[in-house]
């Protein structure tokens, strides 16, 4: 298994403007793993509990190449779940609950079977697990890490031992303004690579996404598409990070062309999950869609 | 004269979170103008008071192609005065006063020797005003009107008018979503395409911007820039309209693929006039500079 994701794999509740649904199929890993296995093998370690449904664990096998070797489950403990409702601005949401369940247990071991995994994602939980996760993979070449406010704000120094041990960190626009005290995207982007990942990927969700590497900065928009085609957002940052990654894993590199590529197949995997709730999009993605995809959204941002 | 913009010739005072400045050459005429003289010869139509600062008048001068033909001077009238003060997010400002003067009267005329044009931007003012403009161009070919949240208020009825005369629009992403109801920066612009012009362009300033067509979209990020470059965001959206249709009278087109490359050249002339107070970086751009910041710009927007 060369790409290899940690996070959760959740229960989610969400309301959007034009509609609501409870037991979608969620979580970080979940959402990650179902967008780069459209680009190759990748694999989950992740923990869920005695309450996770039959068919959310059909859906997740339902992707080719994605393995659940490493998902584990605690027939006594509760899945994650977590509800929230997105206002006009599909941009901002509110949390309305969060339930962590088997989140608060230990963090899930790394299987065997992925311990020569090369590429990693570390999905966002306390900068701690995450680099416990990251000392299971003595074979890594690129390890990109996500994280949160909250641990910006309870686990400082944890996040910073953390971002000095991976290549990239993946964050989005507001909480590298939480981290950095600055605004600017770009600025924001700028001074966490002062932290010490060798590269730094500030999402801005409908506005695209920013790259900031030493050897230069690439700038993406989002895919550009009409509100009635956003369905709900939950798990667009997931699957841009899932694309990213896969990419990356899928082509064996991490050299800064080849980052600006995975931009844009992170953004394209993003604007098919925001599709539909759950992973139902990146589900039904037939042959060749990528590439297509791909192909308008060269287009579509061609520079002169 | 190929390309003329009917706009204003204002005085400034501007605050940002870092300096503040007087008695700036402003107005949106003037970044137009200054901006699409960079790629070929523009003509003004404006008017100003008595005392309009001759060091104002000296500075337009200096930009080689830039043609006063069209501006009048009324000695006992008052020039436009603007004052603003931008908050640390560099996208929002607040309007500190407007002193209108010489705007409150008959507009200016359009001399002779601009009769010939055939790419007009109408620079934002009452859409009645805009209209009386357009009709004194018997040859136009390529007609864009900007326009305001005010004029979408207080006089619906002509801009609806005005929408139907133009080839084009462009708008910024609040006044889009002011005057469409909706939010989704490409939905916006969708809308608007039912109100009569041919295309739509939709700014969204440090996001970059849309372009919505029979034809495509098109979706550009801005130009990344820091913090620190960023000296005053005054008159980018104008730089912006003055380069894209510098370049089309350029090129002498208007196709869905000029238009997309034109918005690329509005980005890099924009980026420049932020770098400064007022006209100061757009004076000092030096040859070739524009070229190698389309290619930088190209470099860090590729797709894939």
């Amino acid at each position: 298994m060369k790409l290899v994701v940690t996070g959760t794999i959740g229960i989610d509740t969400v309301h959007t403007p034009r509609a609501s649904r409870e037991g979608v199929s969620g979580g970080s890993a979940a959402y990650f793993a179902a967008a780069a296995s459209r680009l190759g093998p990748v694999g989950v370690v992740a923990v869920v509990g005695g309450d996770w449904p039959k068919e959310h664990e059909a859906i997740l096998r339902g992707f080719p190449g994605l393995c659940l070797s490493g998902l584990e489950s605690r027939a006594q403990s509760r899945t994650f779940a977590w509800g929230g409702r997105y206002l006009e601005d599909a941009n901002s949401r509110e949390t309305l609950f969060t339930e962590v369940g088997v989140l608060q247990e230990s963090p899930p071991r790394v299987p065997d079977s992925y311990r020569e995994a090369e590429f990693i994602f570390l999905g966002n939980t306390h900068p701690a697990v995450q680099l416990g996760f990251l000392e299971q993979f003595p074979n890594r070449k690129l390890v990109v890490a996500d994280t949160m406010d909250l641990w910006i704000r309870t686990a400082h120094g944890e996040l910073m031992s953390l971002f000095k041990k991976v290549d990239g960190v993946i964050i989005n626009d507001s909480e590298a303004a939480e981290l950095t005290g600055m605004r600017n995207a770009v600025s924001c982007g700028q001074k966490v690579l002062d932290f010490g990942p060798k590269f730094v990927v500030v999402k801005k969700g409908e506005h695209g996404a920013i790259l900031i590497h030493p050897e230069g900065r690439a700038v993406l928009p989002a895919f550009p598409v009409e509100e009635p085609q956003v369905v709900d957002p939950t798990g667009a940052g997931d699957s841009f990070a899932g694309g990213f990654m896969g990419y990356l894993a899928r082509e064996n590199r991490g050299d800064f062309k080849a980052l600006q590529t995975a931009m844009a197949y992170g953004t394209v995997l993003a604007s098919f999950t925001l599709e539909s709730f759950g992973l139902d999009r990146l589900r039904a993605i037939e042959p060749g869609e990528i590439d297509r995809r791909m192909r308008h959204f060269q287009q579509a941002a061609r520079v002169g």
